[in-house]
């Protein structure tokens, strides 16, 4: 697999020269000398910075130079760029972000973790069909079991937002090739009830990132109170290598990044405070997609059955258009 | 303190009897032969069900009779009863729910944390008022520095609905005596960055039940990982006490339970699934809050000056006037 890494080309260079050829191999770089900032409006920086290093990424994509684009950067800004250089796959309103949680034991695809903070019923139906077409190819799961992020198990629980939702997604099933469980509550999500939780941009950015923190807190408490334990230190060296490891596992930076779906090209986010093993992980995560095929899949996918099609189509009409969906409010 | 049991005479005076006169001295049984099922539409079964007993209990409240509810019944049954037979306070346009998450070190309030799934902006900042007042009873802060939920720290981030809520909370601390800091994230909440923190009523469930299912996860994880390690079971003799106790520091059961925040009386909301030992705090609870005189601390602040409550009034007529806000969405 070849790498190219977009950037400004002096400051990737001189790190290229530092570490020498033999440790970079199969990487180039293509010069993108500007940066969105995390404070800009991402759709703004992208129409007026053609040399971010985002949108030159997403041009090589777009191009088919590349079969896929990692970044690291402004989650909006990546966005931006992917929906308006890569353009939205046919049929799709809102692109959204599908991030792996590792739960132990039962990883899920949270979907939208982020990309929608405002979103219409026939959105979430969207979630759920993308989401299936990814956790078969993340999880290996053959027929995913989808369900909705819901205040309540029974159907006509949630806003309105979330009944209609229900509906649709109940509707889809069949001929998008998922199981509907029904509503998830917030409890369910570690358990594994579903392979796929559909939620808003919203709900799913504080469900991905309070479940990172309070897994850190707990792990963070149980060495403090192991510290502080007359037995503690004993203990601590006798479990050294264990909890390691249940760190590691409970390590959501493991995973790599999370997908953009719903773009003409693979799209890889990976967190701003990545390690060095988190990029190669979201790398290699990007190339694992294109052999997958998982474009392809999804595709397949969106040309579901007539009758799923027309109730998506009604309720789109009759919730209103949908708007850019870009990344200003991610 | 007397308790005031209200419920199936038959059924409660039986089990009194069965514990004998010396377990039961100080409570007494007023019947209430009705119950508010689960799967009921919660505002139609308070109407039909006169003598359902969290009716009952709240027209005690009500009355003057009873300074408090506890009930671990149906959460939509209590709120219903509440808002309709105690009534809401004035200026209240949303009664809320105000949850102690009790973090490590950092115990929160989250509110609301599920009575009211849908939200404008000026619900969210009635909610940021009644938590500050509760967080100065609940946890003793002086002045609780309040949060609002959000999925980026900087002013702008969100739906509108959270921009407009930042504003608007903004504008009422100085004279509702409590310090804005602004966004919080998910994976602030555990970090104790805020006293409160402000979301609507979905969110908030949602988050009160993922991070009490993660806690519960990653402990799980753990002692699964040391009974399968070698020196586990060694190591779990010389830990057992410390184990027990992070358990026990981290159990949302043990803070009794929630309370319903802008209704004329003392309201605690008990987790369905209780224990004995649950119950209790929640009944010590709402006696607490008898003493603390919550509801006059409340009723003070609600005489907010006159420019946040302008900028208030004017945000609720711009944006519709209040639903009903009962139970039917929880």
């Amino acid at each position: 697999m070849d790498v190219v890494l977009v950037g400004d080309e002096r400051v990737v260079g001189a790190e290229l020269n530092r570490l020498g050829e033999s440790a970079t191999s199969g990487l180039s770089i293509t010069n993108a000398p500007q940066v969105v900032e995390m404070h800009e409006q991402p759709v703004r920086a992208v129409r007026t910075k053609p040399d971010a290093s985002v949108v030159v990424a997403a041009d090589l994509v777009a191009s088919g130079e590349c079969g896929a684009m990692v970044s690291a950067g402004s989650t909006g800004g990546v966005l931006a760029s992917a929906i308006f250089r890569i353009g939205r796959m046919e049929g799709i309103a809102r692109p959204s972000i599908a991030t792996v949680i590792p739960f132990p034991g039962h990883p899920i695809v949270l979907i939208d973790s982020g990309a929608n903070a405002q979103c219409k019923p026939f959105h979430l139906a969207e979630f759920g069909v993308l989401g299936a077409v990814f956790a078969c190819v993340a999880l290996g799961v053959a027929k995913p079991r989808v369900g909705l992020l819901n205040i309540g198990e029974e159907e006509g629980k949630g806003a309105l937002l979330h009944q209609e939702a229900f509906t649709l997604l109940a509707a889809a099933a069949p001929s998008a090739g998922y199981e509907f469980c029904g509503n998830i509550e917030g409890h369910d999500l570690p358990k594994g009830r579903a392979d796929v939780v559909v939620c808003d941009g919203f709900t799913g950015n504080v469900v991905l990132k309070l479940a990172e923190g309070t897994a850190r807190v707990v792990l963070g408490e149980l060495v403090k109170a192991l510290s502080e334990s007359e037995n503690g230190p004993e203990a601590m060296t006798l479990l050294a290598a264990d909890l390691a490891g249940i760190k590691e596992r409970l390590n959501p930076e493991g995973e790599g990044g999370a997908h953009l779906l719903g773009v003409e090209g693979i799209c890889v986010i990976a967190h701003g405070a990545s390690s060095a093993s988190s990029i190669t992980s979201a790398v290699r995560q990007a190339s694992e997609a294109i052999d997958a095929k998982l474009l392809e899949g999804i595709r397949d996918s969106l040309r579901i059955g007539p009758d799923a099609q027309t109730e998506m189509a009604l309720s789109a009409g009759a919730t209103g258009t949908a708007a850019s969906g870009a990344g200003s409010d991610a």
